[in-house]
């Protein structure tokens, strides 16, 4: 151990700095103190990214940290705090690593048994009871993976608490929370310097070496033994995607991804056959599912959208094994074996597979169809949710980072096929609108700190937009250059769809003018984006294959104006589902 | 009994429409059922009110029932409610009336327990349980005074859940929450519509006859005694203005309101005499409470800000009776008595007091010097807290509603001396910035509901104007005419003085455009708003002065600009306080 001493505040920016190169979050007095010590760093190592406010910061740490496997931001006691809880019960959802830290009530205050009613904490029910100082901090505890308090009580525990509260966000990619006291930040801590970061997969999901090595000997036994096995590929094999590509580029396993998968999978591999989302999978992927004789469920992630209505009957029927992030299971609705990781699973799979003994496989010629029966695009006709999929297909370029609001065109995404190294960002399962541009400043902040090649494209409804529309002024702010396709369909059309397609209930504000936003945002003199709007396929197809370069430094809104009721065939199917289960 | 059936949605709308007009909210699949039920009824009985995010529902809702004594909104599982949730804390610790309805997933998802992970829902930590879908419910019990969940299992009891629900809100003057499983709203409830909402303040909080009596009798004593005593109007005597004020002309106490209380005494009576912040109330104040020898303490809300500091000391010295929502208190810190009510309380008062036993007070020929002492204004200087302080308080006329967002200005409040039965609305004490915007669409909704006579005056900050600015776009879709004075200081200036003053965690997104904003949102052809920006002391009055009518229909915002790190001097005393207890 060479121990040596820092401001607590001072470590915490430090250590963070290890895993991120920018924290989010929006300031107030219980967290001036704390973020004053970020400024001992410079801004290559670490700097703050100010949002309008802290539901924002929660999904741009959200956005950033799908690209950078680590998020981070700072609010406010309560105020703050509360503000952000449904931006961490997404990150939790949809399993981003994101580090919320809170400024809270000193140490004294909340010790204090006289008079602790300070503001922006809730009294208690009897107004003359003391208020509790604790009572956001147990709020979180479903949404939190790991939480911890510091007190100034054990100094010399601290350095740990933050290590490992970093550790197991990363490791469970799930948020947690890290509570600190207004006083603390100055305070001086032993720290090591010498001791790193640690990210052990099995010490910190404590795995079960055994039923490990059980089920990679039994799919071993069924991949040796099968004619045509296939994999899917779902979220919790984020950390692995450069390996699992080499080995379907190696065994040509007919591989799919999921919804919440999608960029872990190189799409563009011959033997890659569509999204499989249960009965809504891409167009065309189930009938070559059928042709698989076992199936390796790798990063099982199941739950309603990714697995589409809890309906199993695909899968109940097939050979198959799963591997999630915590369990293992021989069959569909087999036993469970528990603690059995998919990343260890998979590292002891390609260490011990004979490649000998895998089947051959023939690269199918054809395809899932993703999008191809929508016929030729009419440059003279308005724009729907098909021409406009058809269009964004051509648009994709390798390297993209494609961000997906929950509107619509969220389920038109498996029609959509990615090329090399693209990224997915979107919340297809928890599903909160509004995301969507908070998410896009993360993302793409995250894109220029990691030096990575591709733009940021977001697609973005009308209706959600408003959720949170004044992070649009960060764009400009922090002078980061996407895509926005703000899909204009004037009003809620998911909803529309489902109930009331005439109702007040989904009309939205009366005239948002989106293509002259961004100059009352900041964009004054228009030198920061560039906006405009296409109601044929022409115009859009224009815009796109025009003069606009796209790492021009700007922001680009294309506004794209879609039919009231126009939702993608997927949604309508989806739409005739929910309808009946909110009814029973 | 006289017993009749009625769908559940229609019923719950029906007993809404006799407390409230309007209903704030944002839809979802988990809601759309309930709010078709709205469409049963024509706008004069009840209304939807559709805002751009949930947070904003949750502050608009708690606007109105500022003005009305009840205020509802809706939203949807998970993501809606979540994001409300920052709202519903300032419900409660404002003590607003707010019921939040949340439609949540069916009463079959809730028990299916093979596959329960919807979506909207958080799943549990072993990604191979089911999901709770009772998360949500337990997560607000501390933010409401009763939670009623809807089942299908005892329909005769729901008129008795959503009744007791509504007068509990109300007589707490606290949040409360109704969780609808989205399956419910059509299914057939039996009612009894003969039966009415009863807000009997002594059954529902339980009050103590003989402690009140105790607490009456010694009052009275202490005032036949007194020479001069006083009384200071705190919030929980909101519902008893009219007779309160009746009094205090009766019997010319001298007479004080607090932060919080706002409002409620005529503040034109000349034995008012300002506002009571302990050591920083208003100017002039607390020489005049000097004087006093006796003071009783009405509706006593004790917190940091409403008391200033905790710090005791004044009241302390006194001879002093509190009377709260539900306790009482012989002397400052001396033993609690439960369970005494000031409404009740009062109302005993008046009727038991001997009004010729009273002592006979004599006007004070001087009152407190509110914000007296700024000097005469110069119309070419740069506009500053002080002269916007003067030119405010001639503007103020009878029937205003003062909306304040919790901006430096909100600081500069008690040296504004209010006319004749004005309103106030804002979160002295909880303090979340972004209330303003939002406050000001239920407050301006429920004056043309009410048809009350007054103008809604919005004084928001620039950097709490970036939290929720997408609700303007519903100034206009809604035709309110507020008048907004959107006080540009640049950046966060209360942190500012607190800590960092160049810092870039206190500025805020590049140059918000806000005299252009309206034309975005929705007033394209500037029909329904009307912006200018003031500089100096003399364009602003010569706008208020001039041809602007300000009951004509259309949004005001007058743009005030400020200098950065000018803060009113209330502040820098708190500041001072702040730093040092933030630091201990
Ligand atoms: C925070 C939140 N509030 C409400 C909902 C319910 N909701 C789901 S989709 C949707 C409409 C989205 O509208 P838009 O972005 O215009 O996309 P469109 O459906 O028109 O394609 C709503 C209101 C939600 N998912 N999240
Ligand atoms: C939701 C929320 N986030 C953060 C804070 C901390 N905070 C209190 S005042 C303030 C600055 C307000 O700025 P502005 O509205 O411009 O008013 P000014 O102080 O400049 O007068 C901030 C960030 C808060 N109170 N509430």
């Amino acid at each position: 151990m060479t121990q040596t001493e820092l401001p607590l505040g001072t470590y915490l920016f430090y250590r963070l700095s290890q895993v991120t190169k920018t924290v989010f979050g929006v300031p107030g007095d219980f967290n001036l103190n704390l973020l004053e010590h970020i400024y001992n760093f410079n801004e290559a190592e670490i700097k703050w990214c100010g949002n309008c406010n802290e539901l924002n910061a929660g999904y741009a740490a959200d956005g950033y940290s799908r690209l950078n496997q680590f998020g981070c931001f700072i609010t406010t006691f309560g105020v703050g705090e509360l503000s952000a809880l449904n931006a961490v019960a997404g990150s939790f959802a949809e399993n981003a690593p994101v580090l919320h830290i809170v400024g809270t009530s000193s140490t004294s205050a909340k010790t204090n048994s006289t008079f602790n009613h300070i503001h922006h904490l809730i009294p208690s029910k009897k107004t003359y009871e003391a208020s509790d100082h604790g009572v956001y901090e147990r709020l979180v505890e479903p949404f939190s993976i790991r939480t911890e308090i510091l007190s100034g009580k054990s100094l010399g525990k601290i350095q740990e608490q933050i290590d490992s509260l970093i550790e197991d966000i990363v490791c469970h990619m799930k948020p947690g929370y890290l509570f600190i006291p207004s006083d603390l930040p100055d305070i001086i801590i032993p720290v090591d310097l010498t001791k790193s970061l640690d990210f052990d997969l099995c010490r910190i999901l404590q795995v079960n070496e055994k039923n490990t090595k059980f089920v990679v000997d039994n799919t071993l036994r069924k991949l040796y033994g099968a004619k045509n096995p296939a994999i899917i590929v779902d979220q919790f094999m984020k950390f692995d995607g450069k390996e699992v590509n080499e080995f379907l580029r190696k065994t040509k396993f007919y591989c799919y991804s999921t919804n919440s998968s999608r960029g872990i999978v190189d799409e563009t591999l011959p033997n890659f056959h569509g999204v499989f989302n249960g009965r809504i999978s891409t167009e065309g992927t189930l009938q070559i599912f059928d042709e698989n004789d076992f199936v390796l469920y790798l990063g099982a992630n199941i739950n309603e959208t990714n697995f589409f209505g809890g309906e199993s009957s695909i899968l109940k029927d097939k050979d198959c094994i799963l591997v999630g992030k915590d369990y293992a299971q021989l069959g569909f609705g087999g036993d469970l074996m528990y603690d059995v990781n998919c990343h260890v699973f998979f590292k002891q799979l390609i260490c011990g597979v004979d490649f000998s003994l895998l089947p051959q496989i023939r690269i199918r010629t054809q395809t899932a169809r993703y999008n191809a029966d929508y016929g030729v695009l009419k440059e003279d006709s308005h724009l729907s949710q098909k021409s406009f999929s058809t269009i964004v297909s051509s648009f994709i370029k390798d390297n993209d980072v494609i961000i997906n609001e929950m509107c619509s065109f969220m389920f038109e995404m498996p029609n959509i096929r990615y090329k090399k190294n693209c990224s997915f960002v979107g919340q297809p399962f928890y599903g909160s609108i509004g995301y969507g541009i908070p998410a896009t400043l993360g993302a793409s902040l995250a894109i220029k700190d990691l030096k990575m090649q591709g733009r940021a494209i977001l697609f973005q409804g009308d209706g959600s937009a408003q959720m949170t529309l004044q992070e649009f002024a960060s764009f400009i702010r922090f002078e980061i250059d996407p895509v926005v396709f703000l899909l204009n369909n004037d009003g809620y059309g998911v909803e529309r769809v489902i109930k009331g397609p005439n109702r007040t209930y989904n009309n939205i504000a009366v005239k948002w003018d989106w293509t002259n936003l961004l100059s009352v945002f900041g964009d004054f003199d228009h030198s920061k984006s560039f906006s405009l709007k296409a109601t044929t396929a022409g115009e859009l197809m224009e815009a796109l294959a025009s003069g606009i370069d796209f790492k021009d430094g700007k922001v680009k809104i294309l506004e794209v104006i879609l039919g009231r009721m126009d939702v993608p065939d997927r949604f309508k199917k989806i739409a005739g589902v929910a309808e009946k289960e909110n009814n029973t």
